[in-house]
């Protein structure tokens, strides 16, 4: 038998506990033996009728970690403390550990790793990532034979739904917030979503896993959805281009790219079919070329799902004496990785200007982003009115081009005294880039 | 050192050596200890300078099965026979078993797979279905935690490049199977692709994952690409519909239902987004809910990527002495299904109907529909024209009703003597069906 201790019964805990007792015994033939959830521990709750607990719900997880029988321990109570001290301590108990933390995985990772390395623990996160779609393992072992090149993703289910209102309800960004919240796919407090930390931590976990060596929050470059304006989207779509907030992380020629900003895709892209609270990361590797994993990025039983194959891996190693021999990915944080400088980035970009009613501004713009030796590929004048007609629109996308050459242009160009007010520009990504 | 024998170089087989020279130090990291390709088989070459085979290649396979230091045999000739033998040989033997080889397993799935658990080997075959996509890992252990209730796949990349060809650049089948063909995505005889065989042999193999045991070729409902006219296409657009040939299986209330179909799909379906020849499947289980699954469903590095990962997992399994202790699958030939009848499932459906220009055209065939209990969801008077113009065309979309009783009163419509030639009928799949 294999035994679990339970550390956290929210909602991800609740469905933990439906599944392993509704699905026991296809799970006890996938490992080899029984998997027996055996002590759980809450803060707050007393007693979870739902899953035949009636009472002994322990108030200390120390209590878990010094029960000699529990080998795996599932922390599911988020945020970065205590988790961060539960895992740890666990994995020193010899614990081996289930976790759907993101944060803490993202600020702590190169610590966990080394003591679970050091320790000879397993520790398991598929939860962390993209609710129920199981793209860790994806990642990590289904495109084990590929050098990774390319990661991008829609890792946020809150601001992909606010996206998805915007554009097809037609509404602001502040009304889709509020749709948001009412539906339940934002907190009362949004910001962690909407500026992106969110997708930051997911993708530090990604990426970190596809280059081998740790990706740290502060190398990436963040920018979130709240200061997007519906006609943007609206004129983008008039172009061919539909607007997502997305993780990417990109090999350069051997020097990494990590960011998190609002993105316009083809029409045609897949992830532009990824609507509300969905989720979907495209890795492409040398070998299977891109390959995208796609599902509910949010909800009970969708993360459920993912601790759980967590729990069943993790049980068929213990099972068989292997658990914790190998480590689950390759990682090793003396295999540096060089992170490029965000103004050195390329990007092919949408820009929009507010001018004054006069001959020659379009020359004036082009003449500042040429100087600046930023390529035009297109101009456009839009058929949506802008809702404050602030200026004359002016719609340019550009060839690919450094972002610090571009942001010294856009000063330039809003300083000028024919600009009616800041130029607004959105990253491109397309096939190849 | 765990030691692998390849049988069949060609472009697969090719590429697997390409990746295992060139990404030696990541798999042998994977995999704790080296990973090394020593015996190679192909009955036509003899030499690959390519991949450093100057000689030694040899010519039979059994020179490989007789070798004892040999651990993993890599079978990637394709075809029934000699595979099949191959992989049973190759398991009494001792070895493990990796293939790519979809045909022999839909075949032999069942005889394949009790050899394996009698002599505890295991066999490997996520190259089998979906090209570069990591499907079978997906399903079986990513979604381990999930009752699975529905599978819905674009399986072959010939048929799918065809379709995308038809509505994308308003050409007939005929013209677009030439373009595939060219493009090298089809054979010079193209029907085991475009009647659906090779979805179904994917289907079979999916499906008997999901549901723990063998679905058997004869229990799928299979039909082709091959008859489907650009009109209809075109006309389903206007609906709101794009079309793709989809493996399905579900389980309807404890039956299953198995089928290869051409099928409307809402355009904002993602599948719809799946062009060429990209594979895509969609997995529908209990609690991870639907999670999808796309790439590059053809081409030599992408099956490679696919057959690597296999090697890497089995060789780990190889060197901690546990490979083949626990089946791959849990599948239990006693555990037996029941396959719902073809006649007996419920879709909606499009339906063409070519009349005389005549009053009451619509009530007549209104009526037989009704008669038949197969209830009309909307009438349409197509924007295009039927480049034949055979009488005039009548397009009605229906609710859920049963294959049987559609078939029934579609021949009686079809015997009317207003009605100029056969109804054309496509299957509709939306959420929730």
């Amino acid at each position: 038998m294999v035994q679990v201790g339970l550390i956290g019964l929210g909602t991800v805990g609740t469905g933990v506990a439906k599944i392993i007792k509704s699905q026991n015994l296809r799970i006890n033939k996938l490992v080899g033996t029984e998997v027996a959830l055996t002590k759980f521990c809450d803060t707050i709750a007393t007693s979870k009728p739902e899953i035949g607990l009636n009472d002994g719900i322990l108030k200390d997880y120390k209590e878990i970690l010094a029960d000699k029988s529990i080998d795996i321990v599932v922390e599911l109570i988020g945020g970065y403390e205590p988790a961060r001290t539960i895992i740890l301590e666990a994995i020193r108990a010899g614990k081996h550990v289930v976790t759907a933390n993101k944060a803490v995985l993202a600020k702590y990772l190169d610590e966990i790793l080394m003591v679970a390395q050091k320790h000879e623990r397993q520790i398991y996160f598929e939860a962390a990532v993209g609710g129920g779609i199981p793209v860790i393992q994806g990642l990590n072992e289904g495109l084990a034979a590929n050098q990774i090149k390319k990661i991008i993703g829609i890792l946020n289910g809150t601001t992909n739904f606010i996206l998805t209102q915007m554009v097809e309800k037609n509404i602001s960004f502040e009304q889709a917030l509020k749709a948001a919240q009412k539906a339940g796919f934002a907190e009362s407090d949004p910001s962690f979503d909407i500026e992106g930390t969110d997708t930051a931590h997911k993708l530090v976990i990604l990426s970190s896993i596809a280059f081998g060596s740790w990706i740290k929050i502060s190398d990436v470059y963040c920018e979130g959805i709240s200061k997007l304006e519906l006609y943007d989207l609206q004129v983008a779509q008039e172009l061919g281009y539909g607007l997502k907030l997305l993780g990417i992380a990109k090999d350069s020629a051997g020097e990494i790219e990590v960011k998190v900003h609002p993105t316009l895709l083809p029409l045609k892209h897949p992830f532009i079919s990824v609507r509300n609270e969905y989720n979907a990361i495209s890795i492409t590797g040398d070998a299977a070329d891109d390959v995208m994993f796609y599902g509910k990025g949010a909800g009970m039983m969708a993360a459920a799902s993912n601790v759980v194959a967590d729990i069943i891996y993790l049980a068929r190693q213990v099972a068989q004496g292997t658990a914790g021999k190998l480590p689950y990915i390759i990682y090793d944080p003396k295999d540096k990785v060089s992170i490029l400088n965000h103004e050195k980035i390329s990007s092919k970009y949408y820009l929009r200007f507010a001018m004054e009613d006069k001959p020659g501004v379009l020359a004036k713009i082009a003449g500042i982003l040429g100087d600046s030796n930023v390529s035009i590929a297109s101009v456009y004048q839009p058929k949506t009115i802008h809702p404050e007609k602030k200026g004359v629109p002016i719609i340019l996308t550009t060839h690919l081009a450094e972002e610090g050459k571009v942001q010294k242009a856009l000063q330039q160009i809003n300083q000028l005294p024919i600009t009616k007010s800041n130029a607004i520009f959105i990253r491109i990504e397309e096939d190849g880039r």
